[in-house]
């Protein structure tokens, strides 16, 4: 496996002078992906879990192996897997059911650092149920202060935190939350966003009670997530939609719930977004990933180093390499961040400008313009970072 | 434009002894919708409303120009048209808005006729905010009886209903249901997911204040569908789910959502999918209507004149083309839908039979198996029909 094979399964990537550096915001996406969608479509479009036909049962035991293949990569069982319409739908799934039991005397603790998809749910839920909302800190670097977690307390019911930071990409010391959290019985939520596009991830081994991810950052179709959640919590959850194909029985005011998933998937599922993330799941668990790490890894310190060498640059977020991903974010004195990135982009290199959906860190850091932020996968190479250096020098010369 | 001509636009039908009766369930898809996806995911495929880079501006361009296409088919206004993962989605993210202003001295009323999706968030949400609910009933023929409409009251703020049934066909009087909702000053909330594939529709001139439906129905991709909602309802409509793209601005627990339809869609939406809907619905503003409409009702007098002459048949909704569109159910006396179902299934008939995700009506009608459903497709032809009542006949004959 080398780099170019890598990205010679990518057919955007054929494009000269694209350097594509805004892989948090979404991945592109493997030619096998595209394909298996195209082909989901030809041979086995039909509803799926109430097909008699042949096309159906070809939906369902399409949509099925997707779902085994997902549990593949969580090294979960595929019944804790419920297919989504995206990770911001898989977090409101899952704050939605909890906070059914959740009131005034209870406790969420989210932290300073989650993008607004795992903030606003308990945020707009706190309000409308009644109960607390409060947020670990974040140190200089970004990263979640636990030093002291004495808010996770015996009100507290719920911890929802980020596995990785969209914008400085720390890497969230999950075994620790969920120690704390379960010292006091509360659930452990993690947004895994980040986290998934850079490898399979085991999150009941992490202590992980629910995990959320999105299709369209790991290298899969837009328009499909994934929650995944402990077979014993999910038998719990209340379902926060309502709709065909997941209720047993329905008599009057009588409604009767199927079991997990299927509670969790009202009406239509993604179908075919399904089989093409577990396309991509199944194209990620080829990658040889301590390789992948390694190189990342390299990129990443090259971009530390590079940026070290531009004068007036701020990094935001840790600037060494541990318990870090391929995220890294900046500001340049003197410049709008939105500016440079324009700049960038007519040099060919897409990166992103901007508050990245987390305001509460933002303004923890005293961004009041945001940042910039470069987000790698697996199929960028040298060439990309020396490119987003050379245009980050020109853009600077230009804007100062 | 003949049928033959619309035939091959789907790649599906070219399998030999293939006859789609389920497209109630779900349609097939063109050719050029699979494409306009694969296309996309190569040439456009980056985040919306957030780029600064060229992939980014060209997923919003392309993503605005299918709200743009979506606007069309409803003749609506561009920022009328919220994408969301499906019809249920969308059902769910209007009760789950309108929800919010309801209490105990408030009625919604809906239909004994309504699919799951336009019933259960009403009835869940009636459950929490503990207001009324109420049904419209049913004729013996399955449709909506609109002879004493006096439960729409005072006391009632939305009436929900199908615009279309999906077992029996029967299309609602949507203008008198306005006239009715209105004159109590109660929204009407129309559920459009069988309607839409019968061509492009107008919801504000039938008198609907929000209306719904899916992509997969409509020869478009599945994982996106579609809320309209009138501009003056939907700038007073809170969101029901909550994530990145939705938000001005977040300063403690202070949350200024954006307009719509941005409100209404957070989280990364499914841009491919919309791309998709768009290119399937442009499709079917290509087709002649008027000879479309002729050529299904043909195929239903076919289908029903050919019902009639079986042994034991019994007609679930309308008799007769009026006021109906091409989906016609019906019980087999002695012989389990499902059996029925399956045999026809052996023959390369695809039907569906079950309850159809509409308890309330199977047990108004009195059918506790359920029953058969028969659902065309402007590329359904005789072979269609002949296949359907030749394999009716087997199967009768082997289940006897």
């Amino acid at each position: 496996m080398t780099i170019k094979t890598i990205r010679s399964a990518f057919p955007v990537l054929a494009r000269a002078h694209f350097h594509y550096l805004d892989n948090a915001a979404m991945a592109q996406v493997p030619g096998q992906v595209i394909n298996a969608v195209a082909a989901h479509d030809v041979a086995a479009r039909a509803n799926v879990h109430r097909g008699l036909h042949d096309l159906a049962r070809r939906a369902d035991a399409a949509y099925e192996a997707a779902r085994e293949s997902v549990a593949g990569f969580l090294s979960a069982r595929p019944d804790e897997v419920v297919f989504t319409g995206g990770c911001t739908q898989a977090l409101n799934l899952v704050a939605g059911g909890l906070a059914e039991s959740l009131g005034p005397r209870d406790m969420v603790v989210v932290s300073v650092a989650e993008h607004h998809s795992n903030l606003l749910p308990w945020l707009m839920l706190a309000k409308r149920r009644g109960f607390q909302l409060a947020s670990i800190p974040v140190t200089w670097d970004g990263r979640l202060d636990l030093s002291d977690l004495s808010m996770i307390d015996a009100r507290c019911k719920v911890v929802a935190v980020t596995h990785v930071s969209n914008v400085t990409g720390a890497v969230s010391d999950i075994p620790r939350l969920a120690e704390a959290a379960h010292a006091v019985g509360a659930k452990l939520v993690v947004d895994g966003a980040q986290r998934t596009p850079h490898g399979p991830v085991d999150p009941r081994a992490l202590g992980a009670d629910f995990y959320a991810f999105a299709g369209h950052k790991t290298y899969g179709p837009t328009g499909v997530g994934v929650l995944w959640g402990r077979a014993e919590h999910l038998a719990h959850l209340p379902p926060a939609a309502w709709g065909g194909g997941m209720v047993a029985g329905l008599d009057g005011e009588t409604v009767d719930f199927l079991d997990p998933p299927r509670r969790f998937e009202a009406g239509t599922p993604p179908v075919a977004q399904a089989v093409g993330l577990a396309a991509a799941l199944d194209w990620m668990r080829g990658l040889d990933w301590d390789k992948v790490r390694l190189h990342e890894a390299g990129l990443t310190r090259q971009l530390l180093a590079g940026l070290a060498g531009l004068d007036g640059i701020e990094l935001v977020g840790p600037n060494g390499l541990e318990d870090r991903l391929p995220v890294v974010s900046f500001t340049v004195k003197g410049c709008h961040p939105h500016d440079v990135a324009h700049l960038l982009g007519e040099h060919g290199v897409a990166v992103r400008g901007g508050a990245h959906c987390s305001q509460p860190l933002m303004k923890a850091l005293g961004l009041h313009e945001g940042c910039l932020r470069v987000s790698m996968a697996p199929y960028n190479d040298d060439s990309d970072i020396h490119a987003l250096l050379r245009g980050l020098a020109e853009a600077v010369r230009v804007l100062r």
